[in-house]
């Protein structure tokens, strides 16, 4: 079986009929329609063997985490996410890899009614580069950039999981399945869409890490940040015997894939009516403040400095 | 110099002032606007290290090619390039490597007017995966599949110079620098842009082999193709002394990166004249047939099917 073989078998079926797709898998480029007044969206990452998940994964989980941990850079920017490249790069052309690969492709793809319209493959070191390409009406993307002093921080939910299940993973495989969902299934946060778009002034998805992704939305908006350490929501399976290693695990472990954003004082009211009404759970963690750099208050009422200390490939 | 620093030395300020790009470099998602009454081109290309090109290479070079290689899929849909964006794998973090890959890129990038607007920097085997952008008006992209019976097979330049280089750079160290331009510097084909949105029927761009490239369009066109071995435009460095090797790399060879493309014989009159008015020289190479393969008429008029041998991955 050759690649172009290859792409048909596995690749060229994942692509549900859409009225915004003139052309897809097959040639030089795919071709699709952005509705009028809107803007595109368009992100990428790379994943890679062994950094990003491990070779012995089963290959539908492989595939299922990187969909899902592109699609939450449209979650950040309160994006509808549409459609999909993948640059797909193999040791080998094992079938049967490929099989299960392309159902966890396909199952993860069809959650989110997003199309996969193209790709390459190449073949070297297990890796993959993933492109997304979202809509959002004009004007009308969350950015990093728009925090404002005194804005509360809002995270979408527990933090550390992703972390705990690295560290049980690597530590005491004992435990490693009661949080292999957190580190195998990462959740993007659409639900969180239309919540965003009317009340956010900024937004990031927590990959690199709470601290660290909040110090990016500080140097985009040329802001400061206090966080509150009794607020922050710490995975329930967290360290709970060592509370510090778990608030390490919620400020600087990455692989999260919750939300991050900003909400201007005046929408708070609203904003927790919105989330009761849609059954959502955010929680706020801290404040914008004008001084820059980043300070974590203790539950002891202490302020200091908080260094930052996300994940970084080099 | 950690990976943000990276990015924002090396690549954040390739990105000229452009009303069409909302957000560029340094957010969860880069945002765009197509204009109205257009269509988005999409096209993804991976480059590894010795298979694509080889890692002593420049890094400008590498760049260079790469964008040219990405560019050439716009080319073959007659549409422009508009927003680019690299995911780049290093094994290392090696500033003046950077330095001179971001040279070649910006400089590649700058010669048509294409803008960098996102990207992911990971670590691992050297690597690189670019998705294109590019616009053309609604329903006027040019595809594989529209060859018609009785359609002229065209070509936009010399062939064989790329597989003429290669097998010199494998075994002819001294004459390699008289076409090490065919391989590190390929020239994608957008002059042809406007010649093809009125001519072509279908069109393609030759990365894998004049005949596997034609066969593409045959099988997603539904028809067969026969090619006049002595109107194949062979480059005249290419083995002038064996004529067979000479064809085989012609028709075979991969990574010239000239476009071929079909029209219809009542424009062909026209499409001459359009080609002299700007200069350009293109060849008709053969004819689009009913019956299916491809097929090779020799200069004596024997004809024979056409073994097809195009670059394979796997």
């Amino acid at each position: 079986m050759n690649e172009f073989q290859l792409i048909d078998r596995y690749f060229k079926s994942i692509h549900l009929s859409d009225p915004s797709i003139i052309l897809g898998i097959g040639d030089d480029a795919a071709c699709v329609r952005v509705p009028p007044g809107h803007d595109l969206l368009i992100s990428t990452d790379t994943l890679i063997a062994d950094v990003h998940f491990s070779a012995d994964w089963d290959p539908f989980d492989i595939a299922w985490k990187a969909v899902m941990v592109n699609l939450s850079d449209m979650a950040a920017m309160a994006a509808l996410p549409r459609w999909m490249t993948l640059a797909l790069t193999l040791p080998t052309l094992d079938s049967s890899w490929l099989e299960r690969f392309s159902q966890g492709l396909q199952a993860a793809l069809a959650q989110h009614k997003v199309h996969l319209i193209g790709g390459d493959t190449t073949r070297g070191t297990l890796s993959m580069t993933l492109t997304i390409h979202g809509i959002c009406l004009t004007n009308q993307a969350i950015t990093r950039s728009g925090a404002a002093v005194g804005d509360g921080i809002w995270v979408s939910g527990d933090l550390g999981g992703a972390a705990q299940a690295l560290d049980w993973y690597r530590s005491n495989k004992q435990d490693f399945p009661l949080l292999k969902n957190k580190l195998h299934f990462p959740r993007p946060r659409l639900d969180l869409r239309t919540i965003l778009q009317e009340f956010a002034s900024a937004a990031i998805d927590i990959s690199d890490g709470l601290a660290a992704d909040i110090q990016h939305i500080c140097e985009s908006s040329q802001v400061g940040a206090i966080l509150w350490e009794d607020h922050i929501p710490i995975h329930s399976l967290v360290c709970p015997s060592h509370p510090e290693k778990a608030l390490a695990f919620a400020l600087n472990g990455g692989d999260d894939y919750e939300l991050c954003f900003t909400v201007a004082n005046h929408h708070e009211y609203n904003l927790q009516n919105r989330l009761a009404e849609q059954g959502l759970s955010c929680y706020k963690i801290g404040e914008i403040e004008a001084q820059s750099g980043l300070r974590l208050r203790s539950t002891q009422g202490k302020v200091d400095n908080l260094p930052v200390k996300g994940y970084l490939h080099f």
